[in-house]
């Protein structure tokens, strides 16, 4: 660590390649914090999110991105993991949970950024969860962030100093629109980042899948050019 | 799964191999649980300890026992992880938080156990944590559980259909003379359980750390021969 980096503020930000973490990443940039990103390999098919991650880290000076590997898709029961799914080319994420949902996710995530925040004496941790245009999933919703602010508050030697980090997700209740104009604000190139599900070996968007169609819809009402490399003209 | 254990309740089981956990799974089966073994190795020095959960599990007839690995260890600060740490041979688990301490252990591992839950569709989760005999890690206060009873209630698709698995922390307020008694009475043979932090790999316990010292004094007060294998006379 940089001796000017050891006064300042840190963070651990969770860091997936896709728009919304690289938004969250960009908005503790922009609070102060010297930043420390944290990516995961488990399983899921789309590594070529981690280059997007290591691309961005990079891209918004965070001062270390770490990935650590996760044994999530040896358990299966999700799309995104399990290459006995098949994943849903649109219409899916209507009512109900996605079969995109990987069982315990953020809690796992979140988990582990804990340990990382206590092992770097961090003062936040930053997640990129939003409960409006990804409602589907349970972990996205801010009860749940709210209740595991609780369990931070508990959970670690430093909390019990009172030290315990700050939970931040300040995307949850912003549209995707909301977000991609947050993010234009601060600088951020989204071409960068990944949202596709199955995106090809070159990272280029299938333009069909839940998470493309949100992201599209995203820059449609946000009055912005879309960056992303789609695999086809669509 | 057999026809019948389709039938009956089902319960994750957190396994380390020491004497609390083992008599966790004691209990699970006693209250009439198809017991799921779950157990990480995490970079731990005594890796002996996941034979010894192996032994119990199957003792206890244990359904399955699934064994995940953990990049915990690669984030360093903690004596139980790091080679570069040294132990302690008694006398620190006074006040404060012993060196010991694991950065946000039990959160990865409830964390774990709950995606584990979900896939499984378990009733209950069980994790032997016992605050009494070692009030110096935050993580096994019983706030700390309550709080991930909370988030548990949140974090899942099963949660929001109403079905989140029960954490169930059964020797939370038990002395370790307590546990030990329980177990005998369920008919555990502790001799299959490793407390040490750096058993021999034939895994006899050094008898001096704040584990075993511990664990002497549970036998002795709860009046019942201790089967551990010791390194020496002691």
């Amino acid at each position: 660590m940089k001796p000017d980096e050891q006064a300042r503020k840190r963070a651990v930000v969770l860091l997936s390649g896709g728009m919304d973490s690289a938004t969250a990443l960009a908005l503790a940039r922009e609070g102060g914090y010297v930043c420390h990103a944290l990516s995961f390999r488990y399983g899921q098919r789309n590594a070529v999110e981690l280059g997007a991650a290591r691309r961005v880290a990079r891209a918004l000076g965070a001062a270390g991105h770490r990935v650590l590997e996760l044994p999530i898709g040896e358990l299966g029961g999700s799309a995104l993991t399990d290459s006995a799914c098949d994943l849903p080319l649109g219409g899916a994420s209507g009512g109900g949970i996605p079969i995109t949902y990987v069982p315990a996710r953020n809690t796992i995530f979140l988990a582990f950024a804990l340990a990382y925040a206590e092992v770097m004496e961090a003062d936040a941790i930053f997640i990129g969860v939003n409960a409006v245009d990804y409602s589907g999933y349970p972990d996205c919703r801010p009860q749940f962030i709210a209740a595991f602010r609780e369990l931070a508050r508990l959970a670690t030697r430093r909390a019990v100093q009172g030290r315990a980090p700050r939970i931040e997700a300040p995307l949850i209740a912003m549209s995707k629109s909301e977000i991609i104009r947050t993010g234009m604000r601060l600088g951020l190139d989204y071409s960068l980042t990944v949202s596709c599900y199955e995106p090809d070996p070159q990272g280029r968007a299938c333009g069909r899948c839940d998470s493309c169609r949100l992201r599209r819809k995203g820059f449609l009402e946000a009055g912005a050019p879309d960056p992303t490399r789609y695999l086809e003209e669509l």
